[in-house]
């Protein structure tokens, strides 16, 4: 199959993969004194009194705004808000497809951070959720930040934190099929974006052990000149040790290797330094080490982001559960323990009997996994007193 | 049936009066290589080197956004945004039942013009068109103009334009029923907001004749003081006999009168005075005069906003099809040819032989009205050139 071909036909055929449809049929003048005028006036009126009860009259109720600036779409780059659409569209249909969400997308014509920050806000009230996608570092960390300071509804990077948990949740397995020891591996994350500073701020959160950040330039060490925020943030709580130089430097004896970075930086020589070491070479296509390679390495497990190698890791696994989860209950925010605990509930969905070096992480196509990432979000909204509902 | 308790109880159970479905299944691999990555790549190179392509690829090949601040939501005010969504989500109701249309509610936080404007304006190449709802004037009248300078796609205040194009629909057949002549009448118009001056506007190019319009303060004439930007426009094209005096005195010897006003203005002795009058008293729920009354005043044809008397006047039978016709040919804009070739469209659904005073115009249940409407705006767009599929 020529996916690129079959996809522009599709996408041509369906003219739009997501579709407004109405809930209420409108046959009769009753129909239409309910769903319009007069009757709409009371679910108005009811809302003007009491804001709250927006979440239980309106689509709100379980509705996602998926919200790019179109900027940092796929590997794709800045190609503006009307192209990028196709991919917040699909996102949109992965919502609906697997946790029953609703999620529509919006495309933002503007590069100014104070500018894409504002217009969300206002629109904000028309969503239960905002899932913010495709906004290029380092602006897509001020704007998460501020946007969760001005809303009254979970806003989440899923490039960020949705990348963040399933790695975590691979990482977990990786861990018991290896024998390593929580707390005590080492870590390197190659890719200092968005990704991989979220990714690696999460594994220290849950205690995973020392984690040590590269970008072009090798090894990331507090101090270091010519880091953005994220990265200066992270320097940190990271690299423990003070290490400095490169990417290869860098894997010699560690536990497990996190690409989200470009292909073929990693050779099977890297590997081989590892202790026993862990790939998850998640370049899209074209991992950062081929899982052929990496295996001749001596690597213990190995996961891409690709369908056609074992262990898909794919945030798709993600950030359905975490926004099905959040809007059950009306949580306002997504809380670092609901991250961990999403993490956690993933790596659930393999039953240690099931575990193995070959499959540490649902498939993506697995759709029981949003329901038990929507529990855990829910659970722990209820534990730490953020649950409205 | 309590229309109040039956419409909240309806909306607490659906939760949202609209849905985001999923055009495309996802069950395998390939499902999610071709809505997602890496498949949806291509559609969005294709729309990055041809901009119009986005028309074809993403659900704004059929989308309105229907959007408001909030301030003018039926007969509430300014109750604000989240209180004004269940309109919204009505209104999208109606694209879709009437004419297969997408529609999506945004209620935008903000009262200041500018950043309404903005925002719109930043969000609009999400949307195929856009149907502005609900806002106050004179606010309205600037937002949409500059909408329409800034966007590229429709941009519709159906307040003004769908209102002003089924009354001008119900006056071409009112005509017709008591042998009136176009170009010859009065009308009087009561009210000079949003609707009203949209209605003069819209009957003054259309030819019927004469138009005064009214405000509470009586009838408005070029040079009068404190008009706004509306009011001062309409002035210098109506009111050609420059009279003055109250709305008792615009009525005598009047056609027509056509109000968008407040309930109980119009007495059966200021109908008594019309020239076998045409009254269409739409205030709502109760209009500016009840038909009983109207008809004691002798009343030759008598039309209402209500469903619970003949020829209700509802811009249901407008706003599906405008926008399903500029849709299906990418018009970039709605003309004033247009609005008057979907009057015509509308006037045309009642065949001359079922034509009598109780029977000017389809119902709002009508849904074969929209598709007319749509071939009248389509049919337009080509004839002046601005049709881009």
């Amino acid at each position: 199959m020529d996916v690129n071909k079959a996809s522009l036909d599709m996408h041509y055929e369906l003219a739009g993969k997501i579709e407004v449809v109405s809930r209420k049929k409108i046959e009769t003048r009753d129909d239409l004194s309910l769903a319009y005028t007069p009757g709409v006036a009371e679910p108005c009126r009811v809302i003007a009194k009491d804001y709250e009860q927006s979440f239980k009259l309106t689509r709100r109720s379980n509705l996602v705004a998926v919200i790019t600036d179109g900027t940092a779409v796929l590997g794709l780059g800045d190609i503006g808000p009307a192209a990028g659409m196709p991919v917040m569209e699909g996102k949109c249909v992965l919502f609906k497809e697997f946790a029953d969400v609703d999620a529509f997308p919006l495309c933002i014509d503007s590069k100014d951070t104070d500018t894409i920050v504002q217009t969300i806000h206002l629109i904000s009230k028309s969503f239960g959720g905002i899932n913010l996608e495709d906004i290029a570092a380092p602006r897509c960390f001020e704007i998460e930040r501020r946007l969760k300071e001005l809303c009254d509804i979970p806003v989440f990077h899923d490039d960020q934190h949705g990348t963040a948990i399933v790695v975590a949740a691979a990482l977990i397995n990786a861990i018991k099929v290896t024998g390593k020891e929580m707390g005590k591996i080492k870590i390197v994350i190659n890719g200092a974006g968005a990704a991989g500073i979220a990714i690696g701020k999460l594994l220290i959160s849950m205690g995973f052990g020392n984690v040590v950040m590269c970008d072009i330039n090798g090894i990331i060490c507090e101090g270091d000149e010519g880091l953005n925020a994220g990265q200066e943030e992270i320097s940190h709580i990271s690299n423990l040790n003070r290490e400095h130089g490169k990417l290869a430097d860098a894997l010699k004896g560690a536990d497990a290797f996190v690409g989200v970075s470009r292909p073929n930086l990693v050779t099977k020589e890297m590997v081989a330094s590892m202790n026993n070491g862990i790939v998850f070479a998640m370049a899209n296509p074209t991992p950062e080490i081929m899982p052929d390679e990496a295996k001749a390495g001596g690597a213990a497990v190995i996961g891409t982001g690709r369908s056609d190698f074992p262990n898909q890791i794919n945030n798709v696994l993600v950030f359905p559960g975490i926004f099905k989860g959040a809007l059950s209950v009306r949580a306002k925010e997504i809380t670092e323990t609901m991250k961990q605990r999403a993490a956690y509930a993933i790596a659930s969905m393999i039953p240690d009997e099931e575990l193995n070096a070959e499959n540490i992480i649902p498939s993506p196509l697995n759709k029981g996994v949003a329901a038990v990432v929507a529990k855990a979000v829910a659970d722990t909204a209820v534990e730490e007193g953020i649950a409205r509902i």
